[in-house]
């Protein structure tokens, strides 16, 4: 049974794409939508993403799931906002990168009688804003839920058939295993990419333009995570901060082992763990999370050319 | 003036690809190979690149131009194999990674007669072999050329025709600028990539299953560089060792700033970070070395859906 009203408190690239994905469904449903900027709630009106309110509070009265679309820093202070207005038996959820410190943040604001079940949606592209919504964008992709402890079984598995509606996969597990998860898979690897293009970016014995230039040689593959919104990824460091910290020591680890594997000219070392990285891609491409298209596809042929 | 016969000493990716770009280009050319092993001229054989000699010596007879197409560490061996039946006046030219060492190793048993203009084609795929290999894999890609100083300005023309005409752009530089620049924009990423992909591995706290199924949000861009040939990358470290130290330094000394940042809680050194490393994407999208679809365009629509 689908939801007959769903509130967007947010409206950045991941609730334009439920949105979008809602249309596409053929959901019997009725979608608002909030954003803080007037610039965004017109785009959204332009795009048709539904009824688009000035106020957090006026699209989330009366919804039957309302999911918080908002940076994880910025989710406290709208919650505080639509509180009050919470339907008695409404769904609560969110799209946070970090499950742990929203919980914390949001859960002591939720309402008598309103379920809580936070969520995150492992989909998105390096763009964002309304306009880089799309409908396909959960297909295959993996939602993983991470609801407290005493939540109602009912409540989740209605927020399950909703992002099945719209394409996505759903794993359930707890808020703590989540975040390291998360940290090892998407976290550290955004903060290394980062740190690899502000290293290109700064060395004055290789210009800008070498580096551009040059770029699909392997630091290009870097920087479509790292072109990822800035407001969105301090607001994950800064709230998965034990977990990320636990991988990048790991991470700095196994760097300074193959460092002094460089220095030592120990090329055993290095030609085994550079065959053993090879099964892991093997394995993704396999579990349909990738293309085995060569360098990704990028405007060149796929096929040997006879 | 096109070659009249192109030997190429190799057959993986680089080697079969260029060997389907001459035939693409309409070349009045006859292509000639040798691989070490056996299974791999056979293969080449089927795929119809070229008349694929048992010894190196036979493909390198006669020919005007003979490209190295080996990895890194196995060019002086095949060289010294090469050297007495180079033609004078032919050119020999080569396609590694580094070119500082592949200049120390290579250079001394160069004919005379003979000119020597190493290069390096700045294009691949994650996968290796002959049959990986495209006619379009140069088109749109850079080659760079590392001419020591005193070559042929008409052997380095011609060479930089020859590549033109399968599609690629050439630049001329010194070894040792084009080992630091392919320090940054390839080296130290694909170390990096390698090392994030072993400890995602390694983790018994994250199983691989996991790795796997979360890895479109953000770790799956590491697994494609990081599925490289792993003799080829050993090679790399150990002859781009200097330029590959120094840049890796620079990598931590980043790395740790922002961990810090992380540990204090400082959130604008992180939002400043994030920022500043969106505009190089945008340089390298607007010089065509990739393309702005988002996720790569990996079987999603690009665009939104109405």
């Amino acid at each position: 049974m689908a939801y007959a009203r769903v509130a967007l408190i947010g409206l950045g690239l991941i609730a334009s794409s439920i949105s979008h994905g809602i249309r596409r469904a053929g959901l019997p449903t009725v979608v608002t939508g909030y954003a803080r900027t007037e610039a965004t709630r017109e785009e959204a009106r332009r795009l048709g993403l539904g009824e688009i309110h000035d106020t957090a509070a006026g699209a989330a009265r009366d919804a039957d799931l309302v999911i918080l679309c908002v940076p994880v820093g910025a989710m406290a202070a709208v919650m505080a906002e639509i509180a009050p207005v919470l339907k008695p038996g409404a769904t609560l959820s969110d799209v946070g990168s970090v499950k742990g410190s929203v919980i914390a943040a949001v859960g002591p604001l939720v309402p008598e009688g309103v379920h809580f079940v936070p969520g995150h949606p492992l989909a998105g592209t390096e763009h964002s804003g309304p306009s880089a919504g799309f409908a396909a964008l959960y297909d295959n992709r993996w939602i993983i839920l991470t609801p407290p402890a005493g939540s109602d079984p009912n409540a989740v598995a209605e927020l399950e058939g909703f992002w099945n509606a719209l394409g996505a996969n759903v794993e359930v597990m707890d808020a703590e295993h989540h975040d390291l998860v998360l940290a090892v898979t998407s976290h550290v690897p955004h903060l290394i990419a980062y740190t690899m293009v502000g290293v290109a970016d700064d060395l004055s014995r290789v210009t800008e333009s070498e580096v551009i230039k040059y770029s699909a040689a392997g630091f290009r593959d870097f920087t479509r995570i790292a072109a990822s919104d800035p407001t969105m990824w301090r607001d994950v460091f800064l709230n998965n901060k034990e977990a990320t910290l636990d991988i990048l020591g790991r991470f700095t680890e196994e760097l300074f082992a193959l460092q002094r594997a460089i220095r030592l000219g120990d090329g055993a070392h290095l030609h085994a763990y550079f065959t053993r990285t090879r099964a892991i891609r093997r394995g993704i491409i396999d579990a349909g999370q990738d293309t085995a298209a060569p360098d990704f596809g990028r405007g060149v042929s796929p096929v040997p050319a006879e």
